[in-house]
C-alpha cells in the first residue's frame, strides 16, 4: 500500500516529547573522517538525550577533549507498510558524563546495549531539534 | 523486559539480504560540517544501496563535483521491547544516478519519500558493510 504521504514539521516540545516515548534511536558522528552511525538506547532528560554507548576510541577522546564536539541523534516510529509515522532529528554538542554519581543514575534509566559491554553515559544537548510527521494526504 | 543481550557479527552477504527484507532506513552525511541524518526509502539492487531522497543543496553540489563523497546507511529491525534482532550499516561512496533510463528504473521500484517533493535517485556503494544481530544469551 503506497499512501500518499506529506511532512508536518512538529513543534520542540512536541518532538521531545515523542522522543521520550522510545527508547531506541541512532546517534551519528564521524570517524576517522567517514560518517558513522550505531544504533543505541536512550532517555530524554530535559533538553537533553542521554545515551548509553561506547563509540570508539576516537569519539572518546574528542569528546574528553572538546566540550563542543557536536552529534546527531535519530529516532523514528515509522510503520514499514504505509510509512505513516515520525521522526525526530537532534542535533547538539556532546559530552561524556564523568561525575560517578550522575553517571550511575543514568546508568539504572538505561539499559545497556548489550550485555557485559563497556559503555560510558553520553548527553547529547537539544540545540536542535527537527521533528515530522508523515501523514497521509488525499491530495 | 530485559534480555540479557550479546552481538553477533553477519556476514556481508547476509547483512545485504536483511537490508534487501526493508524499505526504510537512515541516510547518514555531513551538512554544513555538521553530522546529519534523514530517514528515507531504499532498495538494494548487487553491491548498491539505491535510495530516492533530496539531501540538499550541500550535499547535491558535492555529489555532482566529486565523485568519492562518502554516505553512510543504516536499516535495522529491533524490537522495541526485547531489544532483539539486526542492524546493517553500509559506509561507500556515494553518486547520483544522473542517466534518464537508470533513473527512471529505480523510481518505479522506489516510492518517493513524500507526495510531489523533489528527490533525486542516489546510490551508494557498499564498500564497508558491518552488520550485526543482537541475540539473547543466558550467560
Amino acid at each position: 500500500m503506497t499512501a500518499l504521504r506529506q511532512l508536518e514539521a512538529l513543534p520542540r516540545a512536541e518532538s521531545l516529547r515523542l522522543l521520550s516515548t522510545v527508547s531506541l534511536g541512532r546517534v551519528v558522528f564521524t570517524h576517522l573522517a567517514l560518517p558513522a552511525i550505531r544504533p543505541v538506547n536512550h532517555a530524554v532528560d530535559g533538553d537533553q538525550i542521554i545515551i548509553r554507548a561506547y563509540l570508539g576510541t576516537a569519539l572518546d577522546a574528542a569528546l574528553g577533549q572538546r566540550p563542543d564536539t557536536v552529534l546527531a541523534y535519530e529516532a523514528d516510529l515509522i510503520d514499514p507498510d504505509t510509512h505513516l509515522g515520525w521522526s525526530v532529528i537532534i542535533v547538539g554538542r556532546a559530552s561524556h558524563l564523568s561525575k560517578p554519581a550522575e553517571a550511575a543514575r543514568y546508568r539504572e534509566l538505561l539499559r545497556p546495549w548489550v550485555t557485559g559491554g563497556r559503555d560510558d553515559i553520553i548527553a547529547i544537548q537539544a540545540d536542535m531539534v527537527d521533528g515530522f510527521r508523515l501523514v497521509e494526504t488525499t491530495a
